[in-house]
């Protein structure tokens, strides 16, 4: 017996579920790392880098056999154009794995508020704005990209993790890398926000960080004239 | 030749030293963090953190054979309730389960006192209380429980343990998720301790958490309609 | 083509070196973490842990296949005593094993002093001593072999690391839980050294927690009876 | 289907890409890590080790399947002697191979400059020399080529990661066991930078380390006699 295919249904509630789950740790951590860390941010962030590396671990592992674990809409419009010929994805899908993205990735923040005694609504006044963080984004946005498009069958969660993990301390921005997550920690006033005047070159670095992710994929396929068949 | 089924004995046994060496790792390494942090609480909670992450995939992979590797008592009812009908954990073996997971607590708290040269018996002062501890609880404990039934084969033990570590710095408790830990915890007057006035409040979050996470899980299975024989 | 069965000449060869760059990894990275860690023993303690973590694990992983990747004369008796039965460790060859563990100790430490321009030749002056202490290296050794004897097949170099990096922070001790590791950082005045006074004591407790070990592991084994043939 | 080999063409892309994303990782972690860490340079040390670590299994399996995934001269000349017979790898390949790595170094430490917003053309002034350093490199770089040469199939990239991540600490070098990467952290005054000065004695004495690590690892190979055919 083939286990049957997940409903759309379950695939919205696991990507918002899955993206609610990312932003409440980014969040959550980032709150009380900061809260611990008497004032040395660098223990901080490696705190918050860890938390978020075994989340994304295990949120993969949990929801990627139900709705292949997006959390990000820049990566389900990645997954959409890869897929248009075969109809993995149809449009109207994708479109609905973005509402619900952004609807967990709010969700989320809220989350991580009520348990640290926030007030629930929030928004965040930390600046993250210059040419070298929008650089870092779209290196962040293509590496992502160019990790999910050739990460070894069955490796993804696990590639995915240990490069968020990386790029938390390699790029500039701390690697947002996730239109969803600017979304969530723009209405965040803790350590991991950044203010919604910040929001709009972030998501836009990262839509040309994916597409520069999707070129350097399509470099390493085999050439039509090479598949031996 | 099949190797043997354990006796329920050798499962008694196994939740005890397991329970015990679970509850050694987080007392004991909270006693050795918080002396050698020199005051910064998120370098002790790091490195309370790590050591617990690591003990337990390693507890959980050694006797998950044997007895499946609850170590707490929600899971022990969890798992009870999902296998009513095929009988694989009767309710005297779930009764007994928790009877030597509790046990173990208490003896996992004490030999981490021997070890630090502490008077064993010890009652925490630390108290834990309000409605961001309680809802964290909850979070924490509808998380394990999601973890426990959704992981993919053969990945629970690294699912588990990643997931624990997260949860120390997502959730504004560290995440005891656990009603045993709470009952070791209240016994130590250390790092990880916990008054026992704040644990009657811990564990009722933990059973309305519990009961989120089997509701949660159930939303993913598939529906009857779709089983293709 | 079956492999070749690695020559005892090769075995002992990959005790010596497998226990030289264990020694080297644990007084190397305390020399650097002490150093660097601005009397922050929390920090420095970690980079220690993660360093013989990741050491560990990869020594396990490259000498396993040659030789078991003992690196430890309590873990060569404890195998030996297992295998009399099979001959599949010699008294002779457990006797060398033993001989060349040593000899690794004492090279490994000195190549970490090369290293970090210290004197080749250091006598420890760190001193180790008490009941908890003693409670805690049988603890770590019981555990250690109680690791070895029931990790499932494949994954004894990923367990036995964690255990380890765990059981620097729960034992009051840091875990030595090895002769020959006592040796070698008994000729190391820094970090991770112990005095030659208090290195009796502590190999004494590792003997009990290495018949403690093997005692508990005996208790999940499948009785006689139920061995179904 | 057998997939179609890689040109050569995406070999070299894939070493030159990869090198420059090691570079960067190593560079700009150092570059976050240092200014954060508010001047315990043990806390830096740790979120560097942890950046590479991750960024290095990553690389290793996104474009091992590509090139090998050498991203090292020395590395290259290495597998260039042990494939001499089966012409796995030209020397006119082997040469290419070296130039996009060196490339790809230069591009890396560069990209991480431009992230944080620093001068993209530096020169390092960290004088970085002494037997101790010396010795250091040679350790490293033989224990690099041991554990590429000796790991079991399909853990070279877990193995390799954990490997720099120990040497790190253990080394008084941190580890550097890479001609490519000498160059690249020459050019970058910063945290991981080591003076062009101090750039030759690093090379030579990760040459002397690649040959005793291929000696070392020879050691370990079965003798012609003993091959069961």
């Amino acid at each position: 017996m083939p286990p049957a295919k997940p409903r759309l249904v379950q695939q919205l509630l696991a990507e918002c579920l899955g993206t609610a789950g990312l932003l409440c740790a980014v969040v959550g951590s980032g709150v009380m790392a900061e809260r611990l860390a008497g004032g040395n941010l660098a223990v901080a962030l490696l705190a918050n880098t860890l938390a978020t590396v075994w989340a994304l671990y295990v949120l993969i592992e949990l929801l990627g056999p139900v709705s292949g674990a997006h959390f990000n809409p820049l990566v389900t419009l990645v997954m959409w154009s890869k897929g248009q010929l075969a109809h993995t994805l149809p449009a109207r899908a994708a479109l609905f794995f973005i509402v619900f993205q952004l609807l967990g990735a709010v969700l989320g923040a809220w989350l991580a508020h009520a348990m640290f005694d926030l007030p629930l609504l929030q928004t965040s006044t930390k600046l993250r704005t210059g040419t070298g963080q929008w650089i870092a984004e779209a290196v962040a946005m293509a590496g992502l990209i160019l990790v999910i498009l050739r990460a070894p069958a069955g490796k993804a969660s696990a590639l995915v993790a240990c490069y968020i993990g990386a790029a938390y301390w390699f790029t500039a921005s701390t690697s947002f890398a996730n239109p969803a997550a600017v979304l969530g920690r723009s209405l965040s006033d803790t350590f991991s926000g950044i203010a919604p005047a910040s929001a709009p070159g972030f998501v836009l670095a990262q839509c040309v960080g994916a597409l520069l992710g999707l070129g350097v994929a399509r470099l390493f396929e085999p050439s039509s004239g090479e598949i031996h068949v």
